[in-house]
């Protein structure tokens, strides 16, 4: 798992600065901050729309979209995806997500 | 990292057949797919807005609830993050998903 | 207004059953509501996004490229813009909403 | 129709200086844009998933939240709704909006 996240982070730094002719990941960035939180959102409507069809094929397709096109955008806002998951371990897994939740609810 | 999404998984296994009163998750759960589903979308939204507002420690905040809700919908949908992983091993990286967006759009 | 809504539900209506090959209106509906929902999602990011950007031209047209959609959606779903605005009306406004929303969060 | 819509967008103008401890719309207006943006993409996720469950009053209703909040993120950033309705006769109904989205994709 943690070889899969690396790689890509790592693969994505490196085409930041390719061609955007050649990559569609330099392209993403030559477009924009805007341009890359609009695939988020889109890949994860379609995530949505997956779940609910019921195909599991479907929805680890459109997961692993969301996935890569959320690498890129932590990726040009300077985040780490270690620092993601760090802030998940600091909130003590699941119960210290319950707390925030229940308190923003 | 691997350690970070493995352990929330089991949390979450462990959770979904929790008590929904002391639970998050199983609150998640009992509530249904649609209302879980409805969660990424919002968290993706947050997302979005906070990689736009420009503050690293925000968008780590938001990014961190997206991946966590998205963890939640995949175990609802009997479908393993290892197989999300996968499939993004799968494509070859982003070259692969440089093919598919190009025959996409 | 009314004007505007009316004439836009009726060319909606109207395009439904042409070929998808000369009209946008009937590709959406021959890739069904799956895809129709999806822009719907998709252009509600750009809105949100364009809300962000503070320039009123790009939120005026993505409000559009918003409500166009969700006119398809809403024409998929059978369900009349007229019947959405009696539903605004039926919660007597703001303050019905208001109500609603306090009950929920 | 067009009655409903400029009620709602003179009611939002009216309790957008009200106290926000009474008013909803007021306690939007006082969280700020990306609360107000964020509604605005919580209600199309909650129309998508409505949109999917195939039931009419559901989606009718969810809509009906949707186009509530896009009206108070309208007026937050000083758009009038007859704008948004302008801009839709503008492209001369549908034809202009196949041609934008045909340029598009």
């Amino acid at each position: 798992m943690r070889g899969t996240l690396d790689r890509l982070e790592a693969v994505i730094a490196e085409r930041r600065t390719a061609s955007s002719d050649s990559s569609y990941v330099a392209s993403l960035f030559a477009k924009g901050r805007e341009k890359i939180a609009q695939k988020v959102g889109e890949e994860a409507t379609e995530t949505v729309i997956a779940a609910l069809s019921g195909d599991p094929a479907k929805l680890t397709s459109e997961a692993a979209d969301l996935l890569f096109h959320l690498l890129v955008l932590l990726a040009d806002g300077d985040v780490g995806i270690d620092e993601v998951l760090a802030e998940l371990d600091r909130r003590d897994g699941v119960s210290g997500i319950a707390e925030k939740a229940a308190r923003q609810e």
